[in-house]
């Protein structure tokens, strides 16, 4: 018997562990803990970047991105999907239904609906009310600020950044009874983003990654960055070829840092899990942290490593 | 000054190739010559995996994928795509022209009439025809039939493979008179697949990879073998660890014959590059081969490696 943990990115990871944990307790797979875990969040209108309550694109839609790992036979992951609750729900039914890793768009919301999952409306008051905001402020910046989302650089970025960090992806990992890893994340994406803009959350090895043997890895942060060098893939390979997991989150840090693209400010967090449930999280920058629940734990901790100090 | 090469996958690569070709021989850079390449394909009503003429997916409809790349810092990407004749145009100005990696769907398609790109039919006579048999086909086998793409295992991936095989992803790789390189990849998909299906293709590290000191690689086949192992980012980190083109090739095919993924018939191929214009091809099985291109040879040649003789 392993004794079970239960990670996750951010503040709000502390709402996917808690609700995570109670199945690995029961002795349940790692794969349904890490669901559960990230439809909590989904489901919870005041995280204001995942599922329901999340910031709309900038043309006032939501669309979502998910994906949920156990192996590499076994993944699957939507992108640019609207009106659904529960991405990392039609996420599993594409890696357990289809031949499929991935599906997009229209086609993974009719795939949701042949499954029996119902669309819902995730605009809240609050996620509507903060577009309008947004929007009438990029009106009165000028032409320059209808740009949103869609010049180069940070500023790009980041154009519409709330005051309140919106945090970014709930990202999941798991280690249940039987020393079985799962990995899963959700997202809304940058808030108020260019419509159609994907995300490393719904890629495999960008923003989610698990081998059984080797390790398990998430991602959080500027998505760009980390798909630019396939970050948690690159964090189980480091771990597959004996680094500590400390040291393979760091890795990929360094690596993010060498790609040339960070902009003053970006942050990217990452959290790797052995198999032996020893773990570690790096970061570029102070302000990352990650929500540990264990049999005897249950706590909300600084990244250990920042790249940046 | 370094002596250039271009590289494609598959018998129509020779499109590719010597549509490129002229750019790299006029001094002009590896971007504009992959692009170029793709480009050739796509407007090819003859290629059937690719582009314009492509077979539609199991709705009739034909979406497209493309990623272009030079650096971890530069690529772009689109994915689930309809109604363009050049994704790979798409995504080179999702590089150039956002700050970010991928756009999906709907998204995307807004993105390109932004960008002054003209929607168009990419449906041809041919192809509708073969949509039109394939429907009734799947009609006549019973509701069984109908789930095509929608069922696990190889049978699911090929339910409506074509006699003549559709050669999948057209992939290029270039390497310029400065020794810059650069990749872009372009496929309509699995013919007749599940509407929203994404395989490799438009994925950074998946379908495409380039780093402009260690190497580039691009992939085609069953994406999701691809996906599962991101294969061409793995060729690229075992090319920056000192391993030859041939050699990198190969660690791919044992990595995915290892995922414990790989159905009877399943083929992969990928091509490598080093910067130094060394190059390699591997498969999964015999069939996969390479158009390349130098000032002295133009050439279709047989994969070199093959994991299951």
């Amino acid at each position: 018997m392993v004794e079970p943990v239960i990670l996750a990115t951010w503040t709000f990871g502390q709402i996917a562990v808690r609700a995570g944990w109670p199945r690995l307790a029961a002795g349940s797979p790692s794969l349904d803990a890490v669901e559960e875990a990230c439809r909590a969040v989904e489901a919870d209108p005041e995280v204001m970047s995942v599922g329901y309550g999340g910031y709309p694109d900038a043309s006032g839609e939501i669309t979502v991105d998910a994906a949920i790992m156990r192996s590499p036979a076994e993944c699957g992951s939507v992108c640019a999907v609207g009106g659904f609750m529960h991405p990392v729900s039609i996420a599993r039914r594409v890696m357990e239904k289809t031949p499929h890793v991935m599906l997009a768009g229209p086609g993974a919301e009719a795939f949701a609906r042949g499954q029996g999952m119902v669309p819902t409306d995730l605009l809240t008051e609050a996620s509507r009310q903060a577009w309008e905001k947004w929007r009438k402020e990029h009106r009165e910046a000028g032409p320059e600020g209808n740009t949103a989302g869609q010049g180069k650089g940070a500023a790009g970025l980041r154009p519409a950044a709330p005051r309140e960090p919106p945090h970014d992806t709930v990202g999941v990992l798991a280690l249940d009874c039987r020393g079985v890893l799962a990995g899963a994340c959700s997202t809304s994406g940058l808030p108020f983003k260019m419509p159609g803009r994907v995300g490393d959350s719904p890629i495999i090895g960008h923003g989610i990654y698990v081998h059984p043997e080797h390790g398990a890895a998430v991602a959080t942060g500027v998505g760009e960055l980390v798909m630019a060098v396939c970050g948690t893939f690159l964090a189980v390979e480091e771990m597959r070829r004996g680094a500590p997991p400390a040291e393979a989150a760091m890795a990929v840090m360094r690596r993010i840092a060498e790609s040339g693209k960070v902009a003053e400010g970006d942050q990217v967090g990452i959290i790797a899990l052995a198999p032996s449930g020893g773990w570690a999280s790096a970061a570029l920058r102070p302000g990352f942290c990650v929500a540990h629940k264990t049999k005897d734990r249950d706590e909300l901790l600084d990244c250990g490593q920042v790249l940046f100090a």
